[in-house]
């Protein structure tokens, strides 16, 4: 009911030691702000699978490259604390860039292969920067578990991964997708988006579904795919695409033949706002057997 | 009084639980066993300062390069045991490698600034295997104290720096280094000496000794002190010095003017067996009122 706003670590860490003594199953829903209704949904999730529900609010400069829209991320404040406490939020952890980088960071997360593709080489450091500043939240929060939306897939195995590798003893949900009438997927960086470039926008998501029904219907060559996603693009000249790739969910290497299930993946840049959107896709049973007979 | 040997994560968690739920402190001191004085003297202090002391056992690959003892690195498992069981720990998690390291390692943690000198390049990714198995400790123990003795000094100060940058909440107690009556540091690898080498291997201490000598009585140029150790080592032929530096005790970087507290610390080769040690340094306060006056 009463949504309380903690700035800094110690009050943190005092308040939910408080909680934790009471046998609370703490929840964690890290967010960068600028909430949506993904964010919403994610939140909603999270209270209706926990205890307490804290949501941490943090543009984390570590995660932004040179030239990337760090100092242009939106902020409208009072407007995510609404929807917190609209969603039935316990805590907002709000901090300062200093209560989190108290001093000169020296000691990363790092993630090796499975940043090695889609975003990975367009953000160089970028997971790095993810995966240190969530070890970060969940050392502070220590939470039972943390939802993470699909819609940053990699962002979701990788964040997994680290889980596994370092043994934090926190369970990662993931949250599908949450979409926009025409397909769009929920994005801070939509408001970005001026109307002609919002209209062109779901074409990404398009091209996605496409590439999953030509997969679904047997397409087993990866090339071939990504060419019709080539040509969905070629159409619409707003979009300048970055990536198109089709990898194994685990690891996030590229496959080029599709054998069993994979995420087909992409970027685009529509003026000066990169969109990304994931789909997952695999061959439907009855197209194995007509393969294999 | 019954040492409890637990060998996978998930016992320990179980174990700890229950621990924890009684409202016990937690203190953890990890190991790679052939347990020796120092270690015994780590248990003790640990025992002494914790309601409930976990000693890990676990030759971690990850910080052995190619060419490295890992393989011959002495597991003295039942003398371990007695060891930890006469200190009083409560448990000792003994897992295999391929618990820890279930499935590929993909997700590290790793060390700038701190680990670029000293031990730092001749051994590369030491660190990182450092910091990664003992943040995997972390996550499964859960302990509110962890002690790392003072003789790997480095070691300590970059898990102090793990702590603080990736907020882990866990308190790190330096335990000071356990010497033989002849000076040498009490270490695992000290098993590795033949009887001349054993001879030799205080000359290290003495070496720094001496060099924190001249400090304290106002040389003040890490260039002379420096040539100093080279001399004491050049004395004793079956010593191949690696290297004797002069650090600031935080960020670990070289120093040419001493002018406040320093790290003296030094590598040898004797044989095939390498050994490290280190001191504190300081200018005695008189000294400076007699540079300033």
């Amino acid at each position: 009911m009463n949504l309380v706003t903690l700035r800094t670590v110690r009050e943190v860490r005092n308040h939910l030691a408080g909680v934790r003594h009471k046998g609370k199953k703490i929840g964690l829903v890290p967010t960068m702000g600028a909430l949506h209704a993904g964010h919403a949904s994610l939140i909603q999730t999270a209270r209706s699978e926990s205890d307490f529900v804290v949501v941490s609010i943090f543009v984390n400069p570590l995660q932004f490259g040179p030239g990337e829209d760090y100092l242009r991320y939106p902020r409208p404040i009072e407007k995510d604390l609404e929807i917190c406490s609209q969603m039935g939020a316990d805590v907002v952890f709000l901090p300062e860039v200093a209560e989190i980088y108290a001093a000169e960071q020296r000691v990363f997360v790092d993630v090796t292969r499975l940043g090695d593709h889609l975003c990975g080489p367009f953000r160089p450091g970028h997971f790095r920067g993810v995966a240190t500043v969530v070890a970060k939240l969940f050392n502070i929060v220590q939470p039972q578990r943390a939802w993470f939306g699909e819609k940053d897939f990699q962002q979701l195995c990788i964040i997994r991964r680290m889980v596994q590798d370092l043994n934090f003893d926190v369970e990662i949900i993931p949250v599908p997708t949450y979409r926009d009438a025409d397909g769009l997927a929920m994005s801070s960086r939509n408001a970005y988006l001026d109307s002609d470039d919002r209209a062109a926008a779901p074409t990404l998501y398009r091209a996605l579904t496409t590439a999953r029904a030509m997969i679904e219907n047997g397409e087993r060559k990866a090339a071939v795919v990504k060419d019709k996603a080539s040509r969905i693009f070629a159409e619409q000249l707003r979009i300048r695409p970055q990536y198109f790739e089709i990898v194994d969910p685990v690891e996030l290497q590229p496959v080029d033949e599709i054998t069993s299930e994979v995420r087909i993946a992409g970027a685009i840049w529509l003026g000066k706002t990169r969109l990304i959107d994931n789909v997952s896709a695999a061959l439907l049973k009855h197209f194995r057997h007509v393969t294999c007979s």
